[in-house]
Protein backbone atom coordinates (compact mmCIF):
# COMPACT_ATOMS: atom_id res chain seq x y z
CA UNK A 1 0.00 0.00 0.00
CA UNK A 2 1.24 3.78 -0.34
CA UNK A 3 2.18 5.91 1.62
CA UNK A 4 0.94 9.43 -0.18
CA UNK A 5 0.02 12.58 1.73
CA UNK A 6 -1.02 15.41 -0.21
CA UNK A 7 -1.00 19.19 1.08
CA UNK A 8 -2.98 22.46 -0.34
CA UNK A 9 -0.69 25.68 -0.06
CA UNK A 10 -2.34 29.10 0.73
CA UNK A 11 1.42 30.52 0.71
CA UNK A 12 4.13 30.57 -0.75
CA UNK A 13 1.66 31.04 -4.19
CA UNK A 14 1.28 33.97 -7.21
CA UNK A 15 -1.11 35.88 -7.82
CA UNK A 16 -2.38 36.66 -11.23
CA UNK A 17 0.33 39.57 -12.19
CA UNK A 18 2.71 36.32 -10.28
CA UNK A 19 3.08 38.68 -7.41
CA UNK A 20 3.90 36.31 -4.15
CA UNK A 21 0.76 36.59 -2.02
CA UNK A 22 -1.45 34.30 0.51
CA UNK A 23 -4.74 32.87 -0.61
CA UNK A 24 -7.51 33.08 1.56
CA UNK A 25 -9.43 29.34 1.86
CA UNK A 26 -11.74 28.53 -0.46
CA UNK A 27 -14.35 26.26 1.57
CA UNK A 28 -15.00 23.57 -1.39
CA UNK A 29 -11.22 23.03 -1.34
CA UNK A 30 -11.85 21.53 1.60
CA UNK A 31 -14.94 19.16 0.44
CA UNK A 32 -13.88 18.40 -3.03
CA UNK A 33 -10.15 17.38 -2.04
CA UNK A 34 -11.05 15.76 1.26
CA UNK A 35 -13.51 13.22 -0.84
CA UNK A 36 -10.76 12.67 -3.59
CA UNK A 37 -7.91 12.19 -1.09
CA UNK A 38 -10.35 9.57 0.85
CA UNK A 39 -11.07 7.38 -2.90
CA UNK A 40 -7.23 7.13 -3.63
CA UNK A 41 -6.39 6.39 0.03
CA UNK A 42 -4.04 9.45 0.57
CA UNK A 43 -2.60 8.98 4.19
CA UNK A 44 -3.81 12.81 5.24
CA UNK A 45 -5.20 16.25 3.37
CA UNK A 46 -3.12 19.10 5.30
CA UNK A 47 -4.46 22.56 4.46
CA UNK A 48 -1.45 24.60 4.91
CA UNK A 49 -2.42 28.36 5.87
CA UNK A 50 -0.23 31.12 7.52
CA UNK A 51 -2.36 32.74 9.57
CA UNK A 52 -4.17 30.92 12.73
CA UNK A 53 -7.38 32.89 11.65
CA UNK A 54 -7.95 31.69 8.57
CA UNK A 55 -6.92 28.27 10.28
CA UNK A 56 -9.31 28.11 12.88
CA UNK A 57 -12.21 28.97 10.29
CA UNK A 58 -11.19 25.72 8.41
CA UNK A 59 -11.41 24.44 11.99
CA UNK A 60 -14.93 25.53 12.63
CA UNK A 61 -16.40 23.83 9.09
CA UNK A 62 -14.51 20.79 10.05
CA UNK A 63 -16.12 20.53 12.98
CA UNK A 64 -19.33 20.79 11.74
CA UNK A 65 -19.11 17.98 9.85
CA UNK A 66 -17.05 15.89 12.30
CA UNK A 67 -19.00 16.45 14.96
CA UNK A 68 -21.73 18.82 14.56
CA UNK A 69 -25.25 18.07 12.59
CA UNK A 70 -23.17 17.62 9.48
CA UNK A 71 -21.72 14.38 11.30
CA UNK A 72 -25.51 12.36 10.99
CA UNK A 73 -26.10 14.06 8.11
CA UNK A 74 -23.37 13.24 6.42
CA UNK A 75 -21.43 10.64 7.41
CA UNK A 76 -19.55 9.91 4.11
CA UNK A 77 -18.16 13.83 4.33
CA UNK A 78 -17.05 13.05 7.79
CA UNK A 79 -15.14 10.12 7.00
CA UNK A 80 -13.53 12.32 4.17
CA UNK A 81 -13.08 15.05 6.89
CA UNK A 82 -10.96 13.37 9.30
CA UNK A 83 -7.85 12.58 6.74
CA UNK A 84 -7.78 16.74 7.17
CA UNK A 85 -4.77 18.27 9.18
CA UNK A 86 -4.20 22.00 9.74
CA UNK A 87 -1.23 23.02 8.91
CA UNK A 88 1.51 26.88 9.50
CA UNK A 89 3.73 26.10 7.33
CA UNK A 90 5.69 23.12 5.40
CA UNK A 91 8.34 23.02 8.36
CA UNK A 92 5.04 21.77 10.06
CA UNK A 93 3.50 19.40 7.92
CA UNK A 94 7.15 17.79 7.06
CA UNK A 95 7.59 17.25 10.72
CA UNK A 96 3.56 15.96 11.03
CA UNK A 97 4.42 12.95 8.07
CA UNK A 98 7.88 12.28 9.76
CA UNK A 99 6.38 11.46 13.22
CA UNK A 100 3.79 9.56 11.40
CA UNK A 101 6.34 7.33 9.14
CA UNK A 102 9.51 7.30 10.55
CA UNK A 103 11.34 9.49 7.91
CA UNK A 104 10.90 12.52 5.66
CA UNK A 105 8.89 12.34 2.87
CA UNK A 106 10.23 12.62 -0.28
CA UNK A 107 8.04 15.70 -1.76
CA UNK A 108 6.84 16.56 -5.35
CA UNK A 109 5.74 19.84 -6.50
CA UNK A 110 3.25 20.13 -9.33
CA UNK A 111 2.48 23.14 -11.36
CA UNK A 112 0.81 23.89 -14.81
CA UNK A 113 3.76 25.29 -16.14
CA UNK A 114 6.49 23.81 -17.67
CA UNK A 115 9.91 23.36 -15.83
CA UNK A 116 13.29 21.25 -16.84
CA UNK A 117 13.49 18.00 -15.37
CA UNK A 118 10.24 16.76 -14.56
CA UNK A 119 8.79 13.72 -13.57
CA UNK A 120 6.28 12.07 -15.62
CA UNK A 121 3.13 10.44 -14.12
CA UNK A 122 4.27 6.43 -14.99
CA UNK A 123 7.75 7.04 -13.50
CA UNK A 124 6.38 8.58 -10.73
CA UNK A 125 3.76 6.51 -9.79
CA UNK A 126 6.43 3.90 -10.49
CA UNK A 127 8.54 5.23 -7.73
CA UNK A 128 5.79 5.61 -5.51
CA UNK A 129 5.03 1.48 -5.76
CA UNK A 130 8.84 0.54 -5.41
CA UNK A 131 10.27 2.98 -3.13
CA UNK A 132 9.51 2.33 0.34
CA UNK A 133 9.52 6.23 0.88
CA UNK A 134 6.11 8.19 1.95
CA UNK A 135 5.68 10.90 -0.67
CA UNK A 136 4.43 14.34 -0.19
CA UNK A 137 2.57 15.95 -3.36
CA UNK A 138 1.88 19.64 -3.22
CA UNK A 139 -0.83 21.59 -4.75
CA UNK A 140 -0.58 25.57 -4.58
CA UNK A 141 -3.60 27.79 -4.74
CA UNK A 142 -4.04 30.91 -6.75
CA UNK A 143 -1.96 30.77 -9.82
CA UNK A 144 0.34 28.64 -8.52
CA UNK A 145 3.31 27.53 -6.57
CA UNK A 146 6.10 30.09 -6.32
CA UNK A 147 9.32 29.05 -8.48
CA UNK A 148 11.81 28.64 -5.56
CA UNK A 149 9.30 26.75 -3.44
CA UNK A 150 9.19 24.29 -6.77
CA UNK A 151 12.90 24.40 -7.43
CA UNK A 152 13.18 23.08 -3.37
CA UNK A 153 11.41 19.93 -3.51
CA UNK A 154 12.60 16.28 -4.71
CA UNK A 155 10.47 15.99 -8.16
CA UNK A 156 8.99 18.27 -10.25
CA UNK A 157 5.45 16.62 -11.79
CA UNK A 158 5.26 17.33 -15.48
CA UNK A 159 1.62 19.42 -16.06
CA UNK A 160 -1.41 17.40 -16.67
CA UNK A 161 -1.89 18.55 -20.38
CA UNK A 162 1.35 20.15 -21.52
CA UNK A 163 -0.05 20.16 -24.94
CA UNK A 164 -3.68 21.61 -24.46
CA UNK A 165 -4.01 25.72 -25.70
CA UNK A 166 -5.78 26.52 -22.29
CA UNK A 167 -3.77 25.51 -18.56
CA UNK A 168 -6.52 26.77 -15.95
CA UNK A 169 -8.06 24.26 -14.37
CA UNK A 170 -9.00 24.39 -10.60
CA UNK A 171 -6.92 23.08 -8.32
CA UNK A 172 -10.10 20.85 -7.10
CA UNK A 173 -9.58 19.71 -10.44
CA UNK A 174 -6.11 19.18 -10.88
CA UNK A 175 -5.85 17.60 -7.20
CA UNK A 176 -8.25 14.78 -8.52
CA UNK A 177 -6.60 14.15 -12.21
CA UNK A 178 -3.19 13.90 -10.54
CA UNK A 179 -3.71 11.32 -7.54
CA UNK A 180 -5.96 9.33 -10.58
CA UNK A 181 -2.49 9.10 -12.27
CA UNK A 182 -0.68 7.91 -9.89
CA UNK A 183 -2.91 6.04 -7.30
CA UNK A 184 -6.07 5.15 -9.69
CA UNK A 185 -7.03 1.40 -10.60
CA UNK A 186 -7.09 2.27 -13.82
CA UNK A 187 -3.35 2.54 -14.91
CA UNK B 1 -10.78 15.86 -33.24
CA UNK B 2 -13.31 14.17 -31.07
CA UNK B 3 -16.81 16.10 -30.82
CA UNK B 4 -17.76 15.37 -26.77
CA UNK B 5 -20.38 16.91 -24.95
CA UNK B 6 -20.85 17.38 -21.41
CA UNK B 7 -24.20 17.90 -19.54
CA UNK B 8 -24.51 18.41 -15.98
CA UNK B 9 -28.18 17.38 -14.40
CA UNK B 10 -29.83 18.55 -12.10
CA UNK B 11 -32.97 16.33 -12.55
CA UNK B 12 -33.73 13.12 -12.61
CA UNK B 13 -31.24 12.60 -9.69
CA UNK B 14 -31.20 10.93 -6.20
CA UNK B 15 -31.12 12.19 -3.20
CA UNK B 16 -29.42 10.47 -0.06
CA UNK B 17 -32.33 8.28 0.96
CA UNK B 18 -32.69 7.25 -3.06
CA UNK B 19 -36.03 9.69 -3.65
CA UNK B 20 -36.01 11.59 -6.85
CA UNK B 21 -35.51 15.04 -6.61
CA UNK B 22 -34.34 18.67 -8.11
CA UNK B 23 -30.78 19.97 -6.77
CA UNK B 24 -29.70 23.61 -6.81
CA UNK B 25 -27.25 24.88 -9.23
CA UNK B 26 -24.05 25.25 -7.50
CA UNK B 27 -21.44 28.26 -8.75
CA UNK B 28 -18.47 26.39 -8.56
CA UNK B 29 -20.11 23.69 -10.56
CA UNK B 30 -20.23 26.20 -13.33
CA UNK B 31 -16.41 27.52 -12.99
CA UNK B 32 -14.77 24.25 -12.31
CA UNK B 33 -16.35 22.10 -14.82
CA UNK B 34 -16.39 24.97 -17.29
CA UNK B 35 -12.59 25.10 -16.71
CA UNK B 36 -12.22 21.74 -16.92
CA UNK B 37 -14.52 21.17 -20.23
CA UNK B 38 -12.19 24.11 -21.87
CA UNK B 39 -8.81 21.81 -21.24
CA UNK B 40 -10.06 19.03 -22.74
CA UNK B 41 -11.85 20.03 -25.87
CA UNK B 42 -15.18 19.75 -24.94
CA UNK B 43 -17.63 21.62 -27.53
CA UNK B 44 -20.12 22.49 -24.91
CA UNK B 45 -20.56 21.88 -21.52
CA UNK B 46 -24.45 21.93 -20.76
CA UNK B 47 -26.13 23.29 -17.79
CA UNK B 48 -29.50 21.06 -17.50
CA UNK B 49 -31.86 22.84 -15.05
CA UNK B 50 -35.98 22.70 -14.98
CA UNK B 51 -36.99 25.66 -13.83
CA UNK B 52 -36.11 29.03 -15.34
CA UNK B 53 -35.58 30.65 -11.77
CA UNK B 54 -32.56 28.50 -11.44
CA UNK B 55 -31.18 29.22 -15.33
CA UNK B 56 -31.53 32.82 -14.97
CA UNK B 57 -29.29 32.63 -11.74
CA UNK B 58 -26.62 30.52 -13.64
CA UNK B 59 -27.31 33.43 -16.50
CA UNK B 60 -26.82 36.15 -14.36
CA UNK B 61 -23.47 34.22 -13.24
CA UNK B 62 -22.02 33.91 -16.44
CA UNK B 63 -22.75 37.51 -18.22
CA UNK B 64 -20.68 38.54 -14.62
CA UNK B 65 -17.45 36.64 -15.99
CA UNK B 66 -18.56 36.95 -19.88
CA UNK B 67 -19.15 40.58 -20.36
CA UNK B 68 -19.07 41.97 -16.74
CA UNK B 69 -15.58 42.69 -14.54
CA UNK B 70 -15.11 39.35 -14.43
CA UNK B 71 -14.23 39.05 -18.19
CA UNK B 72 -11.37 41.72 -18.26
CA UNK B 73 -10.52 40.66 -14.59
CA UNK B 74 -10.05 37.04 -16.07
CA UNK B 75 -10.25 36.66 -19.78
CA UNK B 76 -9.78 32.67 -19.03
CA UNK B 77 -12.92 32.20 -16.62
CA UNK B 78 -14.40 33.96 -19.32
CA UNK B 79 -12.85 31.72 -22.30
CA UNK B 80 -14.32 28.65 -19.88
CA UNK B 81 -17.88 30.64 -19.53
CA UNK B 82 -18.17 30.63 -23.31
CA UNK B 83 -18.51 27.02 -23.54
CA UNK B 84 -21.40 26.99 -21.36
CA UNK B 85 -25.37 26.32 -22.39
CA UNK B 86 -28.36 26.63 -20.57
CA UNK B 87 -31.23 24.14 -21.39
CA UNK B 88 -34.31 23.01 -19.56
CA UNK B 89 -33.57 19.01 -20.00
CA UNK B 90 -32.38 16.32 -22.09
CA UNK B 91 -34.73 16.75 -25.73
CA UNK B 92 -33.05 20.63 -25.50
CA UNK B 93 -29.56 19.32 -25.24
CA UNK B 94 -30.18 16.56 -27.31
CA UNK B 95 -31.81 18.93 -29.88
CA UNK B 96 -28.91 21.58 -29.72
CA UNK B 97 -26.18 18.95 -30.07
CA UNK B 98 -28.19 17.39 -33.31
CA UNK B 99 -28.82 21.43 -34.28
CA UNK B 100 -24.00 21.48 -34.14
CA UNK B 101 -23.92 18.30 -35.31
CA UNK B 102 -26.19 17.60 -38.14
CA UNK B 103 -26.86 14.10 -36.07
CA UNK B 104 -27.93 12.53 -32.75
CA UNK B 105 -24.89 12.16 -30.50
CA UNK B 106 -24.55 8.92 -28.94
CA UNK B 107 -25.57 9.12 -24.71
CA UNK B 108 -23.14 8.18 -22.06
CA UNK B 109 -24.41 7.89 -18.45
CA UNK B 110 -22.13 7.88 -15.73
CA UNK B 111 -22.63 6.68 -12.28
CA UNK B 112 -20.75 5.67 -9.04
CA UNK B 113 -22.73 2.53 -8.62
CA UNK B 114 -21.84 -0.78 -10.86
CA UNK B 115 -24.31 -1.73 -13.21
CA UNK B 116 -24.25 -4.67 -15.73
CA UNK B 117 -23.12 -3.94 -19.50
CA UNK B 118 -21.24 -0.56 -18.35
CA UNK B 119 -18.55 0.26 -20.98
CA UNK B 120 -14.88 0.73 -19.85
CA UNK B 121 -12.58 3.81 -20.12
CA UNK B 122 -10.42 2.28 -22.96
CA UNK B 123 -13.41 0.82 -24.99
CA UNK B 124 -15.57 4.43 -24.65
CA UNK B 125 -12.20 6.17 -25.75
CA UNK B 126 -11.55 3.99 -28.77
CA UNK B 127 -15.45 4.40 -29.91
CA UNK B 128 -14.94 7.91 -29.23
CA UNK B 129 -11.83 8.09 -31.79
CA UNK B 130 -13.38 5.60 -34.17
CA UNK B 131 -16.73 6.15 -34.57
CA UNK B 132 -17.58 9.17 -37.06
CA UNK B 133 -20.31 10.73 -33.85
CA UNK B 134 -20.53 13.20 -31.24
CA UNK B 135 -21.18 12.17 -28.00
CA UNK B 136 -23.15 13.64 -24.93
CA UNK B 137 -21.62 12.28 -21.23
CA UNK B 138 -24.23 12.82 -18.65
CA UNK B 139 -23.38 14.12 -14.87
CA UNK B 140 -25.95 13.76 -12.45
CA UNK B 141 -25.81 15.93 -9.45
CA UNK B 142 -26.77 14.90 -5.57
CA UNK B 143 -26.90 11.50 -5.06
CA UNK B 144 -26.85 10.48 -9.07
CA UNK B 145 -28.54 10.01 -11.82
CA UNK B 146 -31.52 7.76 -11.66
CA UNK B 147 -31.65 4.24 -12.91
CA UNK B 148 -33.93 4.33 -15.07
CA UNK B 149 -32.81 7.64 -16.34
CA UNK B 150 -29.58 5.85 -16.80
CA UNK B 151 -30.97 2.46 -18.84
CA UNK B 152 -32.18 5.20 -21.40
CA UNK B 153 -28.62 5.76 -22.69
CA UNK B 154 -26.76 3.97 -25.03
CA UNK B 155 -23.54 3.68 -23.22
CA UNK B 156 -22.93 3.46 -18.92
CA UNK B 157 -19.58 4.06 -18.07
CA UNK B 158 -17.87 2.10 -15.62
CA UNK B 159 -17.76 3.45 -12.07
CA UNK B 160 -14.23 5.66 -11.44
CA UNK B 161 -12.92 3.55 -8.83
CA UNK B 162 -15.13 -0.11 -8.67
CA UNK B 163 -13.06 -1.20 -5.98
CA UNK B 164 -12.35 1.54 -3.82
CA UNK B 165 -14.58 1.50 -0.24
CA UNK B 166 -15.40 5.11 -0.85
CA UNK B 167 -17.43 6.71 -4.09
CA UNK B 168 -18.48 9.92 -2.92
CA UNK B 169 -16.35 11.94 -4.95
CA UNK B 170 -17.75 15.80 -5.82
CA UNK B 171 -19.29 15.87 -9.41
CA UNK B 172 -16.27 18.22 -10.21
CA UNK B 173 -13.85 15.71 -9.49
CA UNK B 174 -15.62 13.36 -11.27
CA UNK B 175 -15.97 14.95 -14.25
CA UNK B 176 -12.07 16.03 -14.33
CA UNK B 177 -11.77 12.46 -13.83
CA UNK B 178 -13.33 11.01 -16.67
CA UNK B 179 -12.29 13.40 -19.19
CA UNK B 180 -8.78 13.26 -18.17
CA UNK B 181 -9.22 9.16 -18.99
CA UNK B 182 -11.30 9.95 -21.99
CA UNK B 183 -9.59 12.63 -24.00
CA UNK B 184 -6.62 13.30 -21.96
CA UNK B 185 -2.80 13.55 -23.72
CA UNK B 186 -1.78 10.44 -21.49
CA UNK B 187 -3.35 7.98 -21.88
Amino acid sequence: MHRVYIALLHYPVYNKNLEVITTSITNLDLHDISRTARTYGARRFFIVHPLASQRRLIQEMMEYWREGFGASYNPDRKEAMDLVELAEGMDEVLLKVKEREGRDPLTVATDARTYPNTVGYRELKEKIKTLDRPFLILFGTGWGLTQDFIRSCDFILEPIQPNSDYNHLSVRSAVAIILDRLLGEMF
